[in-house]
């Protein structure tokens, strides 16, 4: 539903916005995350959610947080990103990501609860 | 208004603040921007977004969005760059400054409606 | 108590997230704070506010810009950091980040001033 | 000649490999620089190098250079900018990256020269 | 023993160098690899090439490739960890890093080879 | 002279290299390290070595180094900049930056020892 509500157009957005969506749609859904031979969702996941988090992308990171729990990506293995992102990126990097995780954990949370 | 509310001083900010806005929009505004001789304003623009894009700054990325509309540089422009930004930058980065960019058209498209 | 409310067990939070705060903790004010031998306690909160506002990781520098000013560091000393910042990082991180301290200035004004 | 070294099978390099070469290509010289209907390949070209001097990634700014000098763009445009970058982005990315362009301009009228 | 070269103290370094060398291994060797209940020794690896890569630090990235490829991680995996980086964090980026990672393969042909 | 060497007109350099530079140079040594009344030159060389390190900005970092040791600044506070910078920008910035520490302490020793 979230992705479908950015695929939308928005107000005064041109024609090539389309163009923009769908081809970042397709240089991440399209060509690499259906490579599963070598490295499967599970390990892709958590690859999405380092990068965004050493990129410091708050936003992307949200969505691939949630991309990796709904692939089975466990809450701990996050954790343990985090912990190993503190020691390579610093705490700064990490602290900073580690809000939006603790945001999603709680959406997650409040979901599987009720 | 935005830059003059800007401009205006804080509570609780010391006196050389004022030194700090003076120096960065005398670099920014005062040396590089009139030099239009070789690259042009709307070039200049082109080239400001981008860089506020890469760099993750999306506050200042929304103050270039708004200098670029207001200089002739199109909203079509303005997404060619997001897409060439997400093939060397990444989806990441393209998306995280991308949002931004989507709320800039829907205020200049309320505005011009209106 | 904002620390506090930090290390308060997350809604959905694993059992390795105390395992993340205990060691940022550690690896920052355990490990790198203390030494006071060399660089003191307001030469290392001038640093680590400028490593926030160079990474740009707005919530972290918020947060160091508070541990500066209740070390001693004065408003006016940050601001010159900033305009350092300026030269070397740029007017977009130096805008950023210069927002937050004015936040942060603001902050503080209203408490003096109650 | 460069390019075709690059896509020449290393040592050791496993067969993905290629897949790699081939969709950073696909993603880059496919999908984006072709788009010249708005964003013509001069613009492009100083877009790119805006984008890798911003980042910091020295060697694919060098390949970007090289890129722009072979479509038209000027030395004197890189120059300016490298002037834009200095102010948003600090005079530590912008020296860091001039160095290479001094380097390319100076190749430039190595072989012009011959 | 590239590792003992560099616990060596360096000419001119001042005593607390070794403070630094051993906080920094303390914080990444001792803290956070050895926790391998959750995520793996091999997991823990393609997360630290995936950090070093986003980061853009060379060094440490050549250093973290040897130390994936040494504990089981294939040159396959490491490969599409660079697929999954170019999508998200961009060509320029993954391009920069994969040079490393071509001259790591080609040492270890090399020595395999041998 | 490294400096002058700097500012020697490159082969194939155009005319408003020169601009580049100055205004690279007037922005910094120009308009923000003459601030002494409230951080003296040594703060700021402190703070200009951080900026540097945590940009992973190398060949700058190892002008500002030298810079910092011409000013008083001594290796003792360099290296508590850097364990300071591991545990909040990382092990992998911090010791990517470290190894340029090393090499002007070694140059610093050389000069010192003969």
């Amino acid at each position: 539903m979230r992705l479908e509500r950015f695929l939308v157009r928005g107000a005064g957005e041109p024609d090539n916005g389309a163009d923009f969506k769908r081809l970042a749609t397709v240089h991440t859904f399209g060509d690499s995350w259906p490579r599963t031979d070598v490295l499967d969702t599970r390990a892709r996941a958590l690859v999405s959610v380092t990068i965004a988090a050493a990129l410091g992308t708050l936003e992307p990171l949200r969505g691939q947080l949630r991309i990796a729990l709904n692939n089975g990506v466990t809450a701990e293995e996050i954790v343990e990103v985090f912990i190993h992102l503190e020691a390579y990126a610093g705490a700064a990097r990490a602290f900073d990501g580690y809000r939006i995780a603790l945001q999603v954990f709680a959406e997650r949370a409040q979901t599987d609860g009720g």
